[in-house]
């Protein structure tokens, strides 16, 4: 399409508008094709990018463009410039932290969101954007098996969804009134406390950081041996506390933790919650899509209980991130945390109760058209399809259990309640730590290297440990056979390296 | 195409995997056909949604999909039962708040993003995305005229940049380790103090609410005949703040305020800053884009003394939302601030300085591919194209200045330092304020309800004030005109109402 150059650049030239509508056509029809090449192919891509620090940053100009620069130079460059510096996370290989998808039906709901370009933060400024985002969020709420009332809005991550829930459960404890007043220079003010386990996620901590109410604010209830929040070392705390001075707030369990995805006795937790009057925040980022398969509703047991509650439809439930649902049954509380009504945004709908403005549900005063994408994902899948899909990945990862645990020289380290399995590669009369921390680190990247697929580790009793996180859609039962191979191989040749060393 | 929706839904009940690539590139196209006429036929929409609340909801099934559903009836779904429920951002009509635009290169980039679903959280889970993210933002400082060195992370909007922007400020003040040990029942610490204007963005306030720091720890200071904020009462009121104990920590001047884009005195600012040891946060979310043209670099003097500084391309540099810019001359404290590596997400580069991880900048893990759509609509249009356009929407502002200065019964109330224009309805003889209010929210109102444009209101010095924000880019000479015409029109017959009332 070189012909079209000049006059692209010419048209941007003389003209003080958009793009022409029929170039966006033409461009548009061209890029929907990359992507349908692009997913089909996706096995061509080395899943984590190869690329020297800095190498990105050098191969673009230090200076801005000043003139026009036609479409067609500009998608040759993200193509040969960009593609390579690219870590593929839409693709069936990448098996690193947790695996996400962007879904057809997630894709074509965004491409529909950024034309329309709404800001959903007053119901007057989309209204079906927001009621939307109502429905859908109920629909949800449904298939995971919760029991109504309970509000939900769609944030941008789970970070930000526990900075709101815990500014909630802050402003829900009486008397201090802390929104007015601050924390600041007022002895009259207990030290703060909020408990989650050693497994939690660090979006937690920063929450609590990002409140002020300090790291040491927040206690770290140790796990068991199946890295579950240990209940009873979550009351001694709150006594402690209590008995020291402390005003302990809320308590954070995790349904299918970071690490490992396990699952913290949720309704034994929401107990100590009500005996001590706090407010119950529970982390099911990861693991509350599974819900949508019935078999495993029992996974949110505890959760009808919980005064806010976090599920991410772009983590296991093939959205596009971002979209990140913060479910509550205090909505009241929220808004009494958030809500702030300058003239400007003032109309006659944000007087009533009749609509919410979702705006009034967190910091953030700009929201993108998320839900669309969610109801199109909702009912292109259906609650079957979504659950059909589910299954598969808990197949596929009980598979690499069978495997690990048949495999001499393979050691599984962690429960696997979902599709993410934690290993280590274990030979046998090898068992100085510090050998297998090693070993453990050089096959895993051997294997990110390869490029085929993308591991991560974590730490587990302090030990290096391998996570293959199965959840993307194009991931099958060849990739992970292939996987495994790999696996075993690098095993292997990595062994002799280390014990001749 | 009702064909295709057996074989649509046959294949969602036998397959795990996503949609067929073949389907996405069909329904791909669909959607970039309906885009390009959108845009095209895009004067056809009532631009404020005229549905009544609730509507969309009933007019949605209360009860989720169980099966999968043709991909054809999703979008005829979308066509027929949203969009009547949109109120049209990206239209030549919308003239409230402030007009954003998604530009073709900015939908064709986001495209691209959306099927990528590279998470940007650390360099090596998308290196050409925080590589790009800093290369464009380089670019982006270059063009506003501002030197280096200038660290800049894209979030999501600008209440956000506000808030890791104070957050940082409060991790600057010396010696009271807030970070670790909160605020809350430390009788040693003294009361913090943000100032800000009385026209200030309600972000500050609602951060500063976030932060733990309180109302109360929100100073506004009053403002001058020109809505700019009052430097001699600043300097009066951190004096009477430090003699009655308060420990000022931050000022947060606006370049282009919400309600009328005033400019607040930012180096006079700065020089008080210097003097008591505060942090200089400038809100320049929306007026900032307008700097890209060069007869405007003035309009950010003393910006590049300012600690931290937002810019919106989401707002005027025709970048789908969401694309807020935190600039900082401070990385590290940013960083001292927020980063929280947990073992799950450390590697080689996490260690070192060479690449930034850009999650440590903030509170989110999670982080979209956003510089891509920046990029392109830099390139797109290059430097001289945005001034172009900048300068026609200052130039369309001027018109309606121009028109409502020698239009009786008509009144200007603030200035217009970019295209935003506030004004109100005055007839001769009548100056009941009341009736005037009056008047003027019910011309407003009656030019919303004939669906052609949306205006939205203020309040300057007690006045119901309508504003015309132009910053659309397919908003041209015509629609001005009509738009004048219909005010015209409709302040005659509504003043007919209100006299004979």
């Amino acid at each position: 399409m070189e012909e079209s150059r000049p006059l692209d650049v010419a048209q941007q030239l003389t003209s003080t508008g958009d793009m022409d509508p029929e170039d966006l056509r033409r461009y548009g029809h061209q890029i929907v094709d990359w992507i349908a090449d692009y997913l089909k192919n996706s096995r061509q891509y080395p899943v984590l990018s190869q690329i020297t620090p800095g190498s990105i940053r050098l191969a673009l100009p230090a200076k801005p463009p000043e003139q026009p620069e036609p479409m067609e130079q500009i998608l040759a460059d993200f193509e040969q410039t960009l593609m390579p510096g690219l870590t593929h996370w839409n693709v069936p290989g990448f098996m690193a932290y947790f695996a996400i998808t962007s879904s057809g039906p997630g894709i074509l709901g965004e491409m529909l969101s950024s034309a329309l370009n709404v800001n959903a933060m007053l119901w007057r400024t989309s209204p079906a954007a927001t009621e939307l985002e109502q429905v859908a969020l109920d629909w949800l709420r449904q298939m995971l098996g919760l029991p109504k009332p309970l509000f939900g809005v769609i944030n941008d991550t789970a970070s930000t969804g526990v900075l709101y829930a815990l500014a909630a459960a802050r402003e829900a404890i009486p008397d201090l009134a802390i929104r007015q007043k601050g924390m600041a220079g007022r002895p009259e003010l207990p030290r703060l406390r909020c408990y989650t386990s050693e497994q939690a996620h660090s979006s937690v901590e920063k929450a609590i950081i990002t409140l002020g109410i300090g790291q040491e604010g927040l206690r770290k209830i140790p796990t068991d041996s199946e890295f579950r929040m240990d209940v009873a070392a979550l009351e001694r705390a709150i006594e402690e506390d209590l008995a020291a001075g402390w005003r302990p707030f809320a308590v954070v369990p995790t349904i299918g933790t970071t690490s490992t995805t396990s699952i913290d006795p949720v309704p034994a937790v929401a107990d100590i919650c009500e005996r001590y009057g706090l407010w119950l925040h529970v982390d099911a980022s990861y693991a509350g899509s599974a819900a949508v398969n019935p078999d495993l509703h029992w996974i949110l047991a505890g959760c009808e209980r919980a005064d806010s509650l976090i599920v991410n439809p772009h983590k296991w439930l093939f959205v596009p991130i971002d979209c990140s649902v913060l479910y509550t049954r205090k909505p009241d509380v929220v808004k009494a945390a958030f809500s702030l009504i300058p003239e400007y945004l003032r109309n006659a709908e944000s007087q009533g109760d009749e609509v919410p403005n979702l705006m009034d549900y967190g910091n953030a005063l700009g929201r993108r058209f998320r839900s669309l994408k969610l109801w199109m994902v909702l009912r292109y899948f259906g609650q079957e399809g979504l659950a059909a899909r589910i299954r598969e990945h808990l197949r596929l990862a009980q598979l690499v259990v069978k495997w690990v645990k048949e495999t001499p020289g393979f050691e599984l380290l962690a429960p696997t309640p979902f599709s993410t399995v934690c290993f280590r590669v274990h030979p046998q009369g090898l068992d100085d730590e510090a050998k297998l921390d090693a070993l453990n680190e050089r096959v895993m990247n051997r294997v990110n290297e390869a490029g085929h697929f993308f591991l991560s580790h974590t730490k587990l009793h302090d030990k290096y440990t391998i996570r293959i996180a199965i959840g993307n859609l194009h991931t099958n039962e060849q990739d992970i056979r292939a996987l495994w191979a790999e696996l075993q191989n690098y095993a292997q040749s990595e062994l002799k390296v280390i014990t001749s060393a």
